[in-house]
Parts: structure tokens; sequence; C-alpha cells
């Protein structure tokens, strides 16, 4: 038992509301024994107990017609519950039935839960959460995805006042404010009418707010050092400190090994201590026995070392959470920053900077992405590789006992190279700050760690509706963050939003030389919540030199024998119309496409139209001239058309 | 106004429920200033209409707590409704709030809408659609994913009886088989208590049933003629008659050039008519202009070709559905089938036949496409070429004239070498046929269409709730079809399916050298319904010889230095042990890891366990060779962990 944590009855709940101005039910509190002075009927007669949570589920609810019926329930009540001393009298209300909730979580703090109420909310599952710092707009956009949105909008009968609703959310996160000792609040159901937004119940629990780590601003040239040491560095090719060493062989600054066993690794002179460089030195790679590494720490700190990396295992990870904290203890007195434990390192392709254990590095590009798994790291340069992605950083987190994710993507928002940020996140303990910065530039985050979501026992209903994942999910796309559901997908998004960062509008144009596909592409554009763009004031124009029997709507079925020419004259006509805000063009090999002469025409349309426009280029061999010259331009290139309208979806802003 | 269409009063309703024994509310029907003899309160007064379809929107229902009150109430709704003749009074019931529908479509006929009712049923869509010919096992499986489900289970407070409902949905089924003019029926709500299932309300509409073409069983060798003729041969390279020539070059059996106007095309002794041709014919490609298909088709039924295609286009497609008609009629006369007309043809790879325009043809294997896209076949193949994906035989529908997808499926199942059928549907019109043959053999399909569901003006609830593309869904499901969201998904589970059929059970074992790609793909067993095979058993077994830090829980974590030694131990352990259904192994690749090796293992492991083993190789060039190993074993491989765990999980009966 939690002794720090009280529960909040409902009379206290209606309080706390009144504290900030936001309306309660007519209610009042009847103490044991006294009589109930109350005179509106219909109304709920209800125990005030702060050991029964789930009050209806326990008898402790019921409803009242008259005066007679009140009282002769509260003393039926009164019987049942002999331990409990008050009661409350709560007025019936009418309209839809909602609920707002209030969940603290240590990384995000204080999130404001909404949706449909009543007691199937955790069968419907119809809820968005909301941090904080989401303004009233972002609130809005975010309650836009819940099926209670279309209730208050006007559904079958039902109608409710959006802004009194939405004038209620503020007033919550303003409590929250207020109040940090908040941990849960209830209230559940809420009903908004026409004219009025109030809850007919409130509970929820107390407790001292979580302690949280600091959030501290990296230097921008942290990730950007001139010189290099590498401490444990080996001429034995088993060992970390030989592939350390190697891997920085093509690196444009100065490169130190240091280990008192040798005088020289791979041909550079070695010294016994980072005190006996005799240059300054801005980065340490530190690959030695975890029980030397305060040792090891300490010299950096006196060396001015500005960022060490430790890539030493064997530290939270296997139960030692002491000497992780040792660590970083010492290098704070120093004023010095620490990548890992347990790091697989950093990569700056732009400085032939390989400050990692990994064997290949990316090609040089835009994308920053910060990783708490090496392993992904691994296998994402090495597809990377392949498929010509480029990146601006790559930065294992390792066990973050230093640098945290959102202290590093704050950084990244701050290099004017990179353009997208991507990130694999297990878990962040700075949520709240992380939300901070994602209107700086593109971010896509994969956020593993969604089965545990439900495992964890929630007493509230807000708890249970808010796992880890739903949480960071809802809040990372509140305030304009995307999370992907797979590798892929955040990859195909990447490559989109490097080209044109977040997308504007909503209205999306299709230009195929295959019915089936084109279908396909519209069916992806309703589910993932995109319009197909009107073009009738172009029809006119197109049916000029289409082939009759064109589609006559978006999507523009050119027809299969569509030669390049004829996309051509499509786009030309379609350049200097103003209705779309994206285009889709979509190729299918038949015996009159020229694909690459067609790829030259797709990048030609995005000159001309000023817009951004995708491809999606079906099929195998006969495709792959076509894509590499999409490449090349960095026009996103996809081969299939479901791939193609996900990544557009998800990049509208 | 449809004539035809007369609705269904709520009395009519009880009436037909009563006929097939299914439960009714008590109720009672009072006619326009009759005395109301009822004495059960409170109950539900409403008015009784043929024009007012949604009573309650309109003031016609009303709850009277007492026979005076429901006096009153009668005169009132006497003298708002003047034109209403009858009144019925309802029982006021308890319990889960559930709808059962029936909508009748013209290509599945009747089936059977269920889920949460009242009267937000259209805002939550917690709907499924089952067919007539689904048994009461299927229709249970379908149910279970309905939030419904959960309610008659058990949830908080709530709890229903399954038998006496999935009792009641088998009588509604009697209903349509006994009533094939009901056209529509919504009973919404009807009420599900423990001890009862009764309907609190009922309406619908009854039309003639529509007129349907005929399901006409195809010879097994139609697509695998002995000799084939192409009227409209040519030799000029413009034209699909050389195009046709050209690609039967490899055809193992006999091929004829039609055209009055050459003596030789391509080589090979042209004849004035199919007529004229020597020997037995048994399939004849047709590539003449419209006008003279008909005269061709007569020549092609005398001389007694099987199989006529029509690969001409300008028929249905271009408004010239009556020559389309009698194009088919004519074709009946003599026994002959026909595929298209405006179809690119057929291939079967294992007889060197490509019977169509296609340049390209696929690998020999054991996938079956039939496609209502001619342009997506030519895609597929290209694809196909590059992944090494094989097919039995690929059927372009056109615009099944004669050959209706049902009919080809129907086929397909009764082909030995086939062992998965791959369909791309935008419609059919044989649907409750197709559906009986989907047990015969794994089918998956990609169904467009998507879009154009909501657009359909719906009276009905049920109506509203069953598009297309959603009824289509649920209908093959239920049946034990497969529905695919992406041709990518289609493609990724035909792989497996051609390795391991349909999968038995749930419990998904996952081993895996990187942490991070291990999460997401339990992460993505979760969010697909799969369930993790529990590893206490082998537990200290493996911990003899894996490193300490090894997870010690499914996903198996041999960490990131696993050699392709660990891998085989661990294979070792788990084949002996039958805890698991089948298994995902994840390889990323690090310093220590040996993939092709390790692939080698993968293969073996699937050997000694006797289960499907997918696997899951991450990166790119590392990976190749590996990925070569595994696809020449045909042991599914896929590039990231959320396509492999979607596979599985799709593949799962």
């Amino acid at each position: 038992v939690d002794l720090e944590r009280r529960p909040l009855t409902e009379p206290q709940v209606y309080s706390l509301l009144k504290e900030v101005g936001a309306p309660t039910p007519r209610h009042k509190v009847v103490k044991r024994g006294e009589e109930p002075a109350w005179e509106s009927f219909p109304a709920y007669l209800k125990i005030v107990s702060e050991e029964i949570y789930h009050k209806s589920d326990r008898g402790g609810v019921v409803r009242v017609s008259s005066k007679e019926e009140l009282k002769g329930k509260l003393k039926e009540l009164s019987e049942k519950f002999p331990e409990v001393e008050e009661f409350i009298v709560v007025e019936e209300q009418k309209g839809i039935e909602a609920f707002i909730g209030v969940k603290r979580d240590p990384s995000f703090l204080h999130t404001v839960g909404a949706g449909s109420g009543g007691i199937l909310v955790e069968l419907f599952k119809d809820a968005v959460f909301i941090p904080l710092s989401a303004d009233k707009e972002e609130s809005l956009k975010k309650l836009k995805e819940t099926k209670l949105f279309k209730l208050i909008e006007g559904f079958r009968g039902f109608k409710g006042n959006l802004n009194l609703f939405l004038d209620f959310l503020e007033k919550v996160k303003e409590l929250c404010r207020k109040h940090p000792e908040i941990e849960e609040l209830d209230l559940n159901p809420l009903f908004i009418s026409t004219e009025r937004v109030a809850p007919a119940d409130g509970k929820g629990f107390t407790s001292p707010p979580p302690e949280r780590r600091e959030f501290r601003e990296l230097p921008l040239e942290l990730f950007r050092p001139g010189s290099v040491a590498v401490i444990g560095a080996s001429n034995n090719p088993a060992k970390v400190g030989y592939a350390l060493i190697r891997n920085l062989e093509r690196f444009r600054g100065k490169v130190f090994p240091v280990n008192p066993k040798y005088g020289e690794v791979l041909g550079l002179k070695c010294y016994p201590s980072v005190l006996d460089i005799p240059e300054t030195l801005d980065c340490a790679l530190i690959a030695v026995p975890p029980e030397i590494t305060l040792k090891v720490i300490e010299e950096c700190g006196k060396k001015g070392v500005k960022l060490a990396v430790v890539i030493t295992a064997g530290f939270k990870e296997a139960g030692r959470e002491e000497l992780e904290r040792e660590l970083v203890k010492r290098a704070k007195n120093y004023g010095m920053r620490i990548l890992g434990p347990n790091t697989l390192g950093f990569i700056v392709p732009s400085l032939g900077l390989n400050a990692s254990f990994s064997a290949v590095s990316p090609p040089e590009g835009e994308i920053s992405f910060l990783s708490q798994s090496g392993a992904l790291i691994t296998a994402v340069i090495d597809r990377a590789n392949e498929e010509k992605i480029g990146f601006s950083e790559i930065v294992s987190l390792g066990n973050q006992a230093d640098i945290e994710l959102a202290e590093a993507l704050e950084l990244a928002t701050r290099r004017g190279e990179t353009k997208v940020i991507l990130a694999y996140v297990e878990g962040t303990q700075l949520g709240a700050e992380l939300l901070e910065f994602l209107k700086r530039k593109p971010a896509v985050f994969i956020k593993a760690g969604r089965s545990s979501a439900g495992k964890r026992a929630a007493s509230s209903h807000t708890g249970s509706l808010a796992g880890d994942y739903k949480l960071f999910r809802d809040c990372v796309e509140c305030k304009g963050g995307i999370v992907a559901d797979s590798l892929e997908e955040a990859f195909d998004l990447c490559r989109l939003l490097r080209s044109y960062g977040r997308l504007r509008g909503r209205r999306l144009l299709i230009v195929t030389n295959a019915g089936g596909p084109g279908t396909l592409a519209s069916d992806y554009a309703e589910t993932f919540g995109l319009e197909l763009a009107e073009i009738e004031p172009v029809k006119e124009e197109l049916s000029a030199f289409l082939p009759p029997n064109w589609s006559r709507i978006n999507p523009i079925d050119l027809i299969g024998d569509a030669t390049s020419e004829r996309y051509r004259k499509a786009f030309n006509v379609l350049s200097g119309y103003g209705g779309w805000d994206f285009s889709l063009v979509i190729v299918t090999p038949q015996s009159m496409t020229d694909v690459p002469q067609i790829a030259h025409e797709i990048v030609r349309f995005r000159e001309l139209s000023k817009r951004p426009v995708v491809a999606c280029l079906m099929g195998g061999h006969s495709v792959k001239l076509g894509e590499e010259i999409l490449k090349r331009e960095e026009l996103p290139v996809y081969g299939e058309p479901m791939r193609a309208v996900r990544s557009i979806s998800k990049a509208v802003q």
C-alpha cells in the first residue's frame, strides 16, 4: 500500500473543479443521520468513500425520483455501508455521455484524456490523450479523432456545445498545473449538451509528484568533435578497441589511441592515458572493463573532454545501477556529457566519422537517426547503403544514463544539415520536454513496447485506457510528431519528408496508366483520410487529347497504352491547375510504357507544378531504371500504391 | 420510387420471426380508437406505419409507466399522426443492447449483420456480416471480432446468454431461406440477457429477389489446351495479333494463326478461318474488331473450340452491353466458354503457354492468380520475375461476360499444382457461390473499391453498415478466405501459404539476436492477435549454454554476439519442445553474425521441429546471401518483423 497515495472523493473533486472555475453539477453533501435538503428530482444518491472507488459496481449509487424515495434510499445506503460517513445527492443530467480524465505519467507528466463516456468506456476505447502543453487548437485536432467529436458535432439527435467542452478541457489543464499532486482524475460520465458541460461523477488520486531527471541542453558541436581518443584501443582484432580505431581511419579529425599496454595501435602513437595526449581532446570513446570506467572518466574530465562515449556494457542493464549513477555524477563535476553506457557509439558521415563499433557507415544525408537499440542501427545502415538513404548523424543512445532521447532530439533540431529526425524509442524519461521540440523539424518515431501496454494494472478508467504506447503516440501526434507502425513505414516516410517536409492540404491527385492500381490508391486515400482532388475544371482540357475511354474523374486513368508524351501533356494541364495539393503518379509497365522517360516527365511535373509529387512504379526489372532516375532526383518512389498513399497521409500536417 | 419494394412494419416482422420460432417481445397491436388491453409497465407505445421508417426520430415512440399514461399517450400519438391507423405496445426489456439485421445483396444474397445496438450503431460500427452458408461455429468465430461478444461474455456487470443469441441468429438465417423476398431487416435494439434474447423493435423491406447469373462449372482442362489459334494474327509488330503469336512461340502445344490477309505469320502457316484448320482446336484467342467477333464466335463454336479468349475491347466497358450479351448467348449454343472480352488473356508457365499479350511470363510455381485488372497482371509478372515467385496459372478475367471470378476460382481449387489462389477483385456477381469453395484451398483476395462503400444511400441501419467492401471482407473471412489490405501484404502471405498452407495454433516463438526487433515483433504479435509461446519449461536448458544476459523470456534474445552455433544449439532445444506452434527467427547483421550459415540453421530448425518457421533478415547487402538460401528452400523470409508477423497472423486458420 502506497501511504502517500490518497483518494479524491466526489465532493473533493468538485471543489477542485470550482477552484479553476470549471462547471460542476448541482449537488449536496449529506452527513450520516442528516436530513437531505434537496428538492430537485430525479437525482442520484451516492456514497462518499475513500475506500470504494467503483461506487456503482458496489451498489453505492441509486437513482431517486422523489423526496420520500431519497429519504428511504439514504436510510438503505446508511445501513448497507455502515462505515460510510457522507453521502452526496447529484442532479440528473442529460446530454452526450463523455469522459474527461487525467493521468500523471513520470515521463509526460499530466495528460488529459477525453472521449465517449459511460460504463463501456473501456470497451469502446474511444479516447485520446492530450498533453498539458497542447493549445486549444492542438487539443481540438486530436479530439477530432474520437467518435465523441462526431456526437458533439451532431449525430442522430445528439449535439453538444464544442466550445464549452474545449473550455472545460482547458480548465482541467489549468487544474493540473495548479495541483501537481493530482495523480489521476476520472470525470465519467461528463454530460455535454448544447447549453452546458458538467460531470456527473468525479474521483481520483493524489500523490507527491514523481522525481524526474533534469533536461540539460547539449552543446551544438557535441557530436562534431575535432579530435577523438579511443580508451582501450587495441591491436587485437577480436577487441572492440581495435574495431573502434579501424572505424576512425576515414575520420578527418585527429585520432588518439589510449592504452598503457601499447606504444602504437594500427600505426598511430598510443598514449598510456588521455592525460598524456599533448593536444586538446573533444571526445573519448571508452571501451575498458566497467570496473575502471570511473577512473577513466575522471581522467577525461581533467583533460577537458566534452563527450565521453561509454561503449562498455555491464551497467544498469546488468544490475549495476549504482556504478552507472556514479559515472554520471563524476562527469557532471567536469561539465562533461556521457553517451551510453552500453552504446554502439555515433556516426557522422559528413565528417567521415564512425565513432562506433559498427563495421559499416551509411551514406551522407539529411536524416538524423537516434536509436535506443544498437542492433537496429547496424541493420538500418546495411539497408540504407543498399537503398542509398543518407544520414546526417546516427546516435546510439545506449542506457541513456546521461544523454537522453529528448536532449539528443533537441540537438538534432538545431543541426542545419538535418531535415528529418528518425527515432527508435523504447522509453523516454523526458516525454514532456520532448514534445516541446516536435514543431521545429519533422520527426518520425518507432515506438516499441506496445504489448506491455495492457499489462499494467490501473485502478481508474483513464489509467486503463492510457498504456505507455497510447500515451506516447497521442502526445507526440498532438504536438506535431509522427509515429510509424513499422520500420518500413518509417523509412517510406523519411524519404518523403526529406524531400518535402510536412505536407499542407488534403487534396490528392492520382494519375495512372492502370485502372486497378488507381482504384486501390483511391481506396487508401479514403482509408487514410485524404480527399481526392476535384478535376471537373480541367476535364475538358484533358479530354481534348486523352483517349475517349479515359476515366474523366480522379484517379485520372490515362489508359494502358499511355506513352510518356501522354503523361507529359496531362502533366502540362494539371500543373496549371490549382485544385490539388499533392500528386501520386502511378506507372505500370505495359507495352507502350517507356518507364525511364515517364520518370523524367514526373520530375518535370514536380518542377512545373511546384507541389509535392510522389511516384509509384509497379513491377520489377522493367521499372528499375525509372526508380533510379527518381531516387537521384530525391522524388519519393514506392513499389506499391498503399505505401505511397500511407506516406503522403502521414506526412500531412 | 420502387413500387415493388414494400416496407415491413413491426407487427409484420414479429409475425415473420414467430414463423421460424424466433422469440419476440410481448406486444399488442392497438387499432386507432381501440382501448389498449395492456397491463404490464413500463412499456413502449409506438406508431405502426409503412411510411415512417425511423419512428423514434419522428417522435413516434414513447415510454409509458402506467395504464393512464398509456391511454393519454395513445391519444396524443393519434392526434400527432392522423394518418396512422395502428399502434403497438411493447414490453420494456433489459439486457445488452445488440442489433441483428439482414441485408440482401445481389452477389452474396442474404447476409445477417450482428453487433452492438442502440441508436449509436452507425457511429461505433461494431458489426459483422455473416453469410447464410456459415454454420454456427463460423458465425461464432466472426462474432468474436465484435465488442458485443465481449459484453455477452461478461464485462462490467453485463452478461448475456451466448447460446440463445447464436440460436436467434440461426433462426434469422432460416427466415431468410424461407423468405427470399426479404430485402432488409433491422432488429435494433435486440436485448440479450442471461435468460432471454428478444428484439425490442423490428422493421424492414421486401422486394422480388434479384435476377442472378448462373454458376457454370468449368471443365478441368479448360486452361490447359493442347492447341491454340490466334484469330487476328498479324505480321505487323504494332498489332496485338503479332504479340499473341510471338508470346506463343514457347508453347509446347500447337499454334494456328488465323487471318484471311496472310498466308504465313511469323513462320507459321496462317488460315483464313478457324474452320480451315485441319486439326481439332481447344482454344481460340480473338483479337479482331468488335464488329466481327460474333461471326468469329460462330465459327469457333462450329469448330468445337472449348475456350474463346476475347482479347478485343470495346464491349460493356464502352457501352456495348448488347453485343457482349449476344457473344455469350452464341457461345452457349455451342457449349463453348468465353474469357473476357477485354481480357489480357491467360498464362500457364508449366506449359510454356503465354496466351496473352503480356510481353513477359512469370516462373512456374504454385500460385493461381486471377485478376480483374489486366494492368496489374503485367506489374505482378514483372515483380514476380525479380522475386522468383512462381505461378501455376494467371487468368485475366476482363469483363467477365461469361467466365466469372467464382467459376475461375472453383476451377483453380481443383488444379493439383495450385497451392494458393490469389485474386484481385473489383466486384463479383456470384459471391454466394464463391464462398462455397474457400475451404478447399488457401485463397488471398485484394478487394478494390473500398472508397465507394460509403457512398451508396441506405435507408436501414444494417444497410448503411454493410458497404461492398465490408460485406465482401466479412463473408470471405467467415468462410475461410483471407483479405489482404495491399498487394505487398498479399504477396507476403502467398509466400507463406505456398510453403505451409493455413497455420494451426496461435503460439508464436520468436528467436532473435537483437532486442529491439524482438520487442517490435512481440508488439506486432499482440496487435495481430497472436500469443507469445511460454518458454518456462526450456529456460534452464537454454540457460546452460546461452550468455547470462539472454532474455529468459520469449522473444528469446540470443544477444548480439550470437554465432550460427548459438542459434543451432537454441534450435536443438526448441525443436524438442512442444509449447509453440510456429516460429519467427530474426537475424540482424552484427560483427559475429554469419548470416548464410544461420540461414542454413533456420532451414534445419524447420526440419527438426516439423513446424512452420519464418525468417526475418534485417539489413541490405549483408543479408542477401542468407535470403537467397531461404528462398531456395521456400522458407518464407521478410525484411521486417511487421511483415513477418502480419503474414503469420493472417495465415492462421
